[in-house]
C-alpha cells in the first residue's frame, strides 16, 4: 500500500494544530504529510526579519516545522531551540551594553535579538545561504527530523489587504483598507473584501505538485482571514486545488478572532466559496460543542458538497484551542475511510 | 583496542586547524577528540553576544565545532549554516528597515543581525534553553555530526589582560596594562606578562576529567597568549595537566603575529615553561621552513623536555596557515608510536 497523501494549508497556531493532529494518525494510516503555509506575516519577530532582510517571514514556517519534529530526545531539543525566543536584555549586563540613548528611537535596547525565536535566525540563515527557501525547510526539517514536509504558499512574501467596514470604531459604516496581515488579524471591523499583495503572486512549484499529487487537501483550523483563505487567492494555488483529484476536508474553528468577529460557522463556510466558487468539499470537521446547532453549518457545508462530521475536538480547559490527540482521533474515521 | 584520547587546547583559527588535522588521523589512529577552547573573546560578534547576553562568548567554540562536523552533506551544509554570517542590511530593504535616525549612536542599524554567524546564535540560544554551556556544546556537536567533543576551559567567560611594553607606540619604553582579548590581540608592543580576571577561574569539570582520561594533550598552534597559553593560567587546568599521565606535544606556529610580534619560536616555548615551570612536553612539532636553524628551537623544546619534529605543514601559497592534511601526515608517525 502507497502512502496517503496530505496537504494541509494554513499558517500559526491553527496549522500547528492540524499538523500535530495528522502526525499522532501518521502511523495508523500511513500518512505523507506536507504543510503549506502562508508566507504574509508582518508582524512581531518575522516581520522584522521580513522587512530588514527581504526573504520570507519564518515564525508561520518554524511552527509548521516543529509541529512535525520527531519524536527522539534530540530532535524534540532542537524543536525548542527552534521556539527559545531570545528575550530583553537587562541594561548593564556587561560593558558593551548599548542602552538608553537611543531609547527614543524605535530600535530595539541592546543586541537587537530580543523578541526574535532562534529557529527564525536559523530559518533566515538557511534561506540567505541557499538562496531558495524550499531548499532552506527542507535542511531545516532534516535538522528537527521532521516526519512531514514544510512548504511556503509561495516563495516571495506577500502583503494581505483587506477592505475593513468599521475599521475605525468612530466611523463604524465607512470602509477603509487595511494593509498587513498583523493589521487585518487585529481589526475589530468587519472584513469585507481581501485581497493580496502582489494579487497574483507566483505559487511554490513543489505545493503546486504536492497539490496535483495529493489523496487530500485539509483547510483550517487556522485565522480565516489571514491564514486559511489566502491560499485560495494564489491564482495558481486555486486552479491546483480545483484540479486536483484529492478530497477535501475544512476543519472548523472553534470560536471567532478578532477578524472573523461577528462570523459564524457556516459564514466561516460561505467565505470560502465567496473566495474560491469553483471550491467542492467532502467533510466539514467542527467541534460538536462549538458548532451548536448543526442545522446552518450542515446547510453552509452542503452548499459546498460536504458532509458534516462533528466531534469534541478541543481542549477540555475551555479556551478555544484544538486538542492534537481529539482533533487526530476525529480524523481517523474520516481520513481512513475507503474513497 | 580502546580508542586514543586526544585533548586538543587552543582557540581560533589554531585550534581549528589542529583539529581538522587531528580528524584527518582519527580513523587510522582510532582517535577520540576533545577540543578545550578558551572563552576569553571579547570581540565582534563573539564579544557582543558576551557583553549583551552575559554568557560565554561563542565564536572560537563555534570554528571548533564546525572543524569537527560530520562529512555527511547534510552535517556539512549545517556547518555552513554555523559559519553563516549576516550582512550588514541596505537601507529601504523594506518598509520597516530602521535607518540614520540612529546613525550617530554605535546601535548597529537594521536588525541587530549584522556580523553574527548563524552558529554563534544557536550557541548562544542553546546556552540560555539548557542552562549548561557543556551539554549545549553536545547538542550543538550533535547537530553537526561533529567526529569529537567540544568544551569551554572555563563555563564562566573570563577577561585577558596583558601588561605590556610600548602598547603606545608613542612610549615605547612604558608598560601599560591591556584589557581585553581583543585589545591584547592587536597589540603592537611587547607582552611582559598575562593575566585572566577573574585570576583563578573553576575549570570546566569535564575538561578536566578529559585531561585526566587522555593519552596525549595537543597545545597550539594559534595565537600564544589569547589561544594557547589562558588554559595555563586555569589553575585547576594547569594542575590536571602537569598531573596528567599524557604524553605532550606542541604545535609551534608558523609566523609571528600581532601580539607576538618580535618572539622567535624558541621565544614561544620559553613562555609556555615560564608560565607552567612544572609542564613537561614529549614533541614540538614545527614546520621545517618556519623552524629555519633548528639549533636554537631545538634546544628551547629540550629545555621542555622534547624532542623537536620538522615537517612540511604549511599551505604551499605563501600564507602561515596550516595545511590540515599535511598537519595530519605529520601528525600520524608522533600520534602513533607506541608509548
Amino acid at each position: 500500500m502507497t502512502a496517503t497523501r496530505v496537504v494541509a494549508f494554513g499558517g500559526g497556531h491553527g496549522l500547528s494544530a492540524s499538523l500535530r493532529a495528522l502526525r499522532r494518525c501518521a502511523p495508523e494510516l500511513d500518512l505523507d504529510i506536507t504543510a503549506v503555509v502562508t508566507v504574509g506575516d508582518d508582524g512581531g519577530s518575522s516581520g522584522r526579519l521580513r522587512a530588514e532582510r527581504g526573504g520570507l517571514p519564518p515564525g508561520d514556517l518554524r511552527q509548521a516545522l516543529v509541529a512535525l519534529a520527531g519524536d527522539h530526545p534530540s530532535t524534540r531539543r532542537s524543536a525548542a531551540l527552534f521556539q527559545h525566543r531570545f528575550a530583553e536584555v537587562s541594561a548593564g549586563v556587561g560593558p558593551g551594553t548599548r542602552t538608553g540613548t537611543a531609547g527614543h528611537h524605535t530600535v530595539p535596547q541592546g543586541d537587537g535579538l530580543a523578541g526574535h525565536a532562534v529557529g527564525n535566525l536559523v530559518l533566515c540563515g538557511l534561506m540567505e545561504l541557499l538562496g531558495d527557501p524550499v531548499a532552506a525547510l527542507e535542511h531545516a526539517g532534516a535538522m528537527l527530523g521532521a516526519v512531514g514536509r514544510v512548504l511556503p504558499m509561495s516563495c516571495q512574501p506577500v502583503g494581505i489587504e483587506a477592505r475593513v467596514r468599521g475599521a475605525d470604531p468612530a466611523r463604524p459604516d465607512d470602509v477603509d483598507t487595511v494593509t498587513g496581515q498583523h493589521q487585518v488579524a487585529v481589526t475589530t471591523g468587519r472584513v469585507e473584501s481581501l485581497r493580496l499583495n502582489p494579487e497574483a503572486p507566483e505559487a511554490c512549484p513543489q505545493a503546486l505538485e504536492a497539490i496535483g499529487a495529493a489523496d487530500w487537501l485539509i483547510f483550517g483550523p487556522g485565522s480565516w482571514y489571514t491564514s486559511v483563505l489566502p491560499h485560495l487567492l494564489v491564482p495558481e494555488l486555486a486552479g491546483a486545488i480545483v484540479a486536483s483529484p484529492a478530497r477535501r476536508l475544512v476543519t472548523l474553528n472553534l470560536a471567532a478572532e478578532k477578524e472573523t468577529f461577528g462570523l459564524s460557522l457556516a459564514d466561516h463556510l460561505a467565505e470560502l466559496r465567496w473566495y474560491l466558487p469553483e471550491l467542492k468539499v467532502d467533510f466539514v470537521l467542527g467541534d460538536s460543542k462549538a458548532v451548536g446547532d448543526p442545522e446552518p453549518v450542515g446547510r453552509a457545508a452542503e452548499s459546498l458538497g460536504a458532509r458534516l462530521v462533528l466531534a469534541p475536538v478541543a481542549v477540555t480547559d475551555g479556551t478555544p484551542r484544538h486538542d492534537p490527540a481529539a482533533l487526530g482521533a476525529a480524523l481517523v474515521p474520516v481520513l481512513g475511510a475507503a474513497r
